[in-house]
C-alpha cells in the first residue's frame, strides 16, 4: 500500500521533471542539482562558484531550504538571481516545488542555473527535479564511511566535490578510501578535491564546470 | 490526498511506538533515540559512552542504517549486544523496524538501549520508535546555522551534543550561536559539548546519563 503511493508520487515527479528540464533546455540554460549533509559546503561552493565565474557565466540560484532564507541573503549579496523554497518541513526538493518557482526566475539571461537541495545526504537524490546533472559535496570531517553507507547519491551524482580538504591534518580521514569507494558506487563520477575556505583547488572544479556549460 | 496517506503512517507509529515503549518500561529498559546528520558522531559518542558506563550500566545497542554494517561491527567489538537493521533505503528508522527486532535483544538483562538512527537531520525527528528520550548530536564542522535551518530535531530532542570541539580552533564557527539558537527553540535542553575524540567533555555527558537511567 505504501510502496504503491510512493511509485505514483514518484512517477508524478519525474513527468513534472521532465517538463521543467524541457523548459530549461528551450531557455538555453545549464541546470545543476546541489545535494549533500547538512553543513558539507553547499552555499559556500555556491559563493565561490559564483565568485570564479560571475564574469564568464550569467549564474541563477534557487535555495531550497525547510525554513528560513539565509542562504537566499548570502547569495544575493553575490548580486546573481536568487529564489528562496521553503519546503516547510519537507526533507527534499520535487519538481512541482522548482515547476512553480520557475516564473520568479529571468531564465532568459541565464546560462546556469544551481538548485540547491536540502541539507540531506538520502532523500534529495531519489526526487529528480529536471536538472542536466547532480553534483554532490562531502565534507570530509563526515568522515571516510559515507559512500558505503549512503550509496544512492554517490550513484545519482555525476560530480562529487570533497570539500574541507584544509581540515586534513586534524582528521583521522582517509581520503583516497572515499574515493575508491565512490568510484566503485559510479565509476564515472568526476571527482573534486578542494577548500572553499583556502580556495585550493576550486579553479579545476569551476574549469570544468565552464567546459560543460559553453 | 498525500497529507491523509503520510498522516495515516504517522498514526499507525506512533500505536507501535507506544507498544514499544510499553515492552521496554516492562523490562526496566531507558531508551535513548540518537540522531544527527552523517558524519556527526553519533557511533563515536556511543563507543565512548560504553566504554565510560559499561561497568556502571548493562548497555543495549539497535543500529540503523541504510546498509551495511560497519557500526554493528564497530560496537560488537565493545561487548556489548547489538543489533543491525538495514532500512534498504528508508531515511529513518521507524517504530515497526525496531519492533520486529526487539526479539532479538536480551532486555532483561539491559539498563540502557541506544538505538542509533540513520544519519539524517530531517526526517528521523517525525518519528517516534518508542524511546524515553530523543538525543542529538550535531558537529560544530556543520556550521553554526543548523539549529534555525533544522528546527524539528531541537524541539525534538532533551540534549543535544555539540561535538568535535577538537576542531574549533580550525573553524569559523560561533559556537554560543548553536547554543542560544538551541535554547530559543527548546528552551529546556541539555546541552552538552565534547569531543569524543580528545575525551574533553565526555564525563559531564555520561555522569548526567547515569542519573538519569539509576
Amino acid at each position: 500500500m505504501e510502496f504503491k503511493v510512493a511509485s505514483k508520487i514518484l512517477q508524478a515527479n519525474e513527468r513534472i521533471a521532465l517538463e521543467n528540464r524541457r523548459i530549461f533546455s528551450d531557455a538555453g540554460v545549464y541546470v545543476i542539482n546541489l545535494m549533500s549533509s547538512p553543513g558539507a559546503g553547499k552555499t559556500s561552493l555556491l559563493e565561490t562558484t559564483i565568485a570564479g565565474l560571475k564574469h564568464a557565466l550569467k549564474i541563477g540560484v534557487i535555495e531550497g531550504d525547510i525554513t528560513g532564507t539565509d542562504d537566499a541573503v548570502r547569495i544575493n549579496r553575490l548580486g546573481v538571481p536568487v529564489v528562496q523554497i521553503n519546503t516547510g518541513g519537507a526533507c527534499h526538493l520535487d519538481a512541482n516545488m522548482i515547476n512553480e518557482v520557475i516564473p520568479d526566475l529571468p531564465l532568459d539571461e541565464l546560462d546556469l542555473l544551481v538548485i540547491e537541495n536540502v541539507g540531506n545526504l538520502v532523500c534529495p537524490a531519489e526526487f529528480q527535479v529536471g536538472e542536466d546533472m547532480k553534483v554532490m559535496v562531502l565534507s570530509i570531517a563526515e568522515g571516510h564511511d559515507k559512500p558505503l553507507k549512503y550509496p544512492l547519491m554517490f550513484q545519482e551524482s555525476a560530480a562529487l566535490i570533497i570539500n574541507k580538504i584544509d581540515l586534513s591534518p586534524f582528521l583521522d580521514v582517509d581520503i583516497d578510501k572515499i574515493k575508491k569507494d565512490s568510484l566503485s558506487l559510479n565509476p564515472s563520477i568526476k571527482i573534486f578535491e578542494l577548500s572553499c575556505k583556502s580556495g585550493k583547488g576550486v579553479d579545476q572544479w569551476t574549469s570544468w564546470l565552464q567546459t560543460l556549460t559553453s
